[in-house]
């Protein structure tokens, strides 16, 4: 099965206390489609101006992504630059220039429409919603979002967490949203609000699912060096989806080890700046770490 | 196998968002011991002043602690206040009375030098060192501290260090103490000081030990309040070495158990005020979380 990936489409300049490299392949979709290329085909959704770079055309091809829903349009490539802190963990925004973004109004491709499994990558609401109101009949619909919605887009976001079966946010956004410090409690609060699978992010210390099955707790891989987190979260929600639409049998069966291979994932995309390590990884060496992470939490 | 158990025993004045409770049982020896108790006998090192209420000496025997090794002393029990925030991560100190702590010079008893499991609970390092120095041949010796050694005493925790075989501390002592922010790097540069297992406690998100079969993921039982998160880290490593004292066969083989054991009963105690609700738990309720976990963490 495919998944259908909507989300941003980017050109990442970043900056560490290490290192500067501008105008890396980025975006929430760009980051998600990778990672679930590894378990099974995968369609973008997205807008690129005609300034997009023809190597990460090329990249998305390498990595079988079906580019139909890719519009190619007169203006310039959606274009962010930030920068971390010496931690790695809090980061700012130095600039940002929407360009083709600013009036970006995905048609599906007719081949899109019917797609059962959907990742509502980090893009404003209005779209997710958008792109939603465009599929026929999808299994499983999960949506990523970021505070910046939050804080500018609330009321589109609380109509489309109803139309969600799987909603996943980090620690920081759960607060502000449910207004719980407690992470369980949020997301006792997240379910009520229709979603039967919420999952939280928290960086280094892992993720934890809620559904019908109780809570999961998801260990990170334990990385000694992280060069660059952008995309980690959009990579292992991309992962997830990638390796649930790929599985036999129920989401229920599937949907904890989904997250540990996204959150094996998200682990290589740390390890270099933009995509350069997670598009030189091998399913082989993601293999590998989901068994150490078996490993590392059995006892 | 007995634990002994030096740390401070004290009364604690707590104040939370939602209530106030003054003159707990409280204190890092006082913590460990209780959770201790509940694999296997304990011996306590510790200085009380005559204030002491006969109702904690009563406490400490419901749980079969060891006392010969408490000094009741003219002058006042060491007095801790302090006030948590809404979050319940970050506390100030309000008042610190030290009392009969501050000339406190235990001399062990003799049944208590031959002792296998020692546990040096949060307290002076030099504290912590004259306790070691009287030991026959302890077999496994584990060392908590606090941020306040690290700034008060570092050359003598860093006297310490080499002597432990396992040292425990949190994420950002973990820091403070090696200028790693990554917690896989501080784990290892703590190593090449000594101890041969090093745990970081990372409060609500678990705990990482690093030991020769490599890293353990340890995870924090979902609590969806905490009361009151006071001696939680104590009653973690108290009771890990409860277990471990009490376990049959290696270190090695029963030390990720333990953490486990440690961690459920942490839960406990962040339920209710001081010891009260770690004083309430039974042995079968503590199973019960155990094997929880194992749920919450299998894929």
């Amino acid at each position: 099965m495919s998944v259908l990936i909507v989300g941003s489409t980017a050109l990442d300049s970043i900056k560490t206390p290490k290192a500067e490299n501008p105008r890396l392949l980025g975006g929430s979709a760009s980051h998600a489609a990778v990672a679930a290329s590894f378990f099974g085909p995968v369609k973008l959704v997205g807008v690129v101006g005609k300034d997009f770079p023809k190597k990460y055309i090329e990249l998305y091809r390498r990595h079988k992504i079906d580019l139909e829903g890719l519009q190619i349009l007169p203006g310039k490539t959606f274009h962010w630059s930030g920068e971390y802190e010496v931690n790695m963990n809090n980061r700012r925004t130095l600039l940002t220039e929407l360009g083709v973004f600013e009036t970006f109004n995905p048609t599906l491709p007719k081949a899109y429409q019917a797609s059962e499994f959907v990742l509502l990558a980090n893009i404003a609401p209005a779209l997710q919603h958008h792109v939603l109101d465009q599929m026929k009949r999808p299994k499983f619909v999960v949506a990523d979002t970021m505070d910046l919605w939050l804080n500018i887009a609330l009321p589109d976001l609380l109509k489309l967490i109803p139309r969600l079966d799987g909603f996943v946010l980090n620690d920081s956004e759960a607060h502000q949203l449910t207004k719980e410090d407690n992470v369980f409690s949020a997301l006792q609060k997240i379910h009520k609000m229709g979603p039967k699978y919420v999952i939280i992010k928290k960086g280094s210390h892992g993720s934890i699912l809620s559904g019908p099955r109780g809570f999961f707790i998801c260990p990170a891989y334990p990385l000694h060096q992280v060069v660059d987190p952008t995309g980690a979260g959009d990579s292992f929600v991309g992962g997830m989806m990638g390796y649930l639409a790929a599985a036999k049998g129920s989401i229920d069966d599937s949907i904890r080890r989904a997250m540990v291979y996204g959150s094996v994932t998200a682990s290589f995309c740390c390890e270099g700046f933009g995509l350069n390590s997670t598009t030189k990884t091998k399913r082989a060496q993601i293999e590998r770490r989901v068994q150490e992470l078996e490993k590392l939490t059995r006892f």
